[in-house]
């Protein structure tokens, strides 16, 4: 294989806090709509109306206050009031407003890697709401390019390697989740680095690994730099 | 000048049809809650809500349902029923899987320009949203490139020139908004053709033409080509 060029960064989760974001939210949903529901119920089916709405939403915030909202309507049978519903909305708002927390070691890593490698971000999601991250992050500067896509799939991924030039066998990616960040990557014959993150959004998980994709495991990102230098 | 090489097409009301499905969903939703509210306190507060709403959610249609939401619990004092709220998110979801319909003349004139020019798409929204109406507008493969930005300024547009290394003074714009589409390009040094559309959602009007900035109008797509040959 060629020596790496591009060392590409997922964003939620990898380089800042985000799914706890989505979990503590889900734990005050459910507590709002206590004397209505069980939390069981509303957990299952916030989940499968997540899923059912993801084809005309895609991912992001708004996306998840709509389904929230949806869930609090159907498990009540429409009986739920409008006051908890604003409160469904300002939970969501306070999302979008949210303090982005970059990781442990985020700032050190990437400027270190910079010294040797193009080094870029590849994120996923709500294009304003990334945005927004992105220059509250304070990190923007440090990326050679960055890229927001809706889904990250062997096709989407693809598309970027165009949009860049970017060879696949010179491209690393780091990232925590397996399906998004991971495979499709090895799938293309490109290199990855997978940072496994505590708080994982059910749809991400993948239940086994039952593919034969070659990646290296992180523990932490401070990490990153010394397992390069085995590849 | 320079000789123009890249002409950029607005998409929404350029392309094809958009403010209608807003205009048409806004109609709905003024009689869905006509038991409530009189037609127009709702029109002015919908319009109050989604101008507050923007610096959070942007531009797009889930923010737009999550505004009609609102802004039916607060002008209800919170007495909007959940059957009526899920007849809003109704309303947004099928906007969101509304056919995409080409303005006439449309096609034939991008393949015309196609063959001297390098024919490229920027449009402003939200990108999973402008993704799917990109695929299922049917003529993607005739762009060179195609943009999403979440706003379109002087500072965005700079951007996208920078990343596709175009020069202000070979580039031209072709739009239905003078706020978005013409005014910043005018004032980056770039060209610009206005289609006026007959329907513009307010806060994309320009009260008075207080600036000097050049341009040309057409009354319609197909002329485009025509207009070219005069600068």
């Amino acid at each position: 294989m060629n020596e790496i060029k591009t060392i590409a960064f997922d964003a939620d989760d990898t380089l800042w806090v985000n799914e706890p974001i989505f979990t503590n939210t889900r734990l005050r949903f459910e507590e709002l709509l206590a004397n209505y529901i069980s939390q069981e119920s509303l957990e299952n089916e916030l989940y499968n109306v997540e899923r059912r709405n993801l084809s005309l939403f895609g991912y992001g915030i708004k996306g998840f206050m709509l389904s929230m909202i949806e869930t609090a309507i159907e498990l009540t049978d429409g009986k739920v009031s409008g006051a908890h519903l604003q409160q469904v909305i300002d939970m969501g708002k306070e999302m979008l407003a949210h303090p982005v927390h970059l990781l442990p070691g985020v700032e050190e890593t990437v400027l270190q890697l910079k010294e040797d490698y193009n080094v870029v971000m590849i994120t996923k999601g709500d294009l304003f709401d990334q945005e927004n991250k992105i220059a509250r992050s304070g990190i923007a500067q440090h990326f050679g390019w960055i890229e927001i896509v809706s889904e990250k799939d062997e096709a989407s991924y693809q598309e970027v390697f165009h949009k860049y030039q970017v060879d696949a066998d010179s491209f690393l990616m780091v990232g925590n989740s397996l399906k998004s960040d991971i495979l499709p990557i090895c799938n293309l014959g490109a290199r990855a680095i997978h940072i496994p993150f505590h708080d994982t959004w059910q749809h991400e998980l993948i239940a086994d690994l039952d593919y034969d994709a070659v990646f290296k495991t992180a523990k932490k990102i401070t990490e990153v730099p010394r397992i390069l230098a085995q590849y």
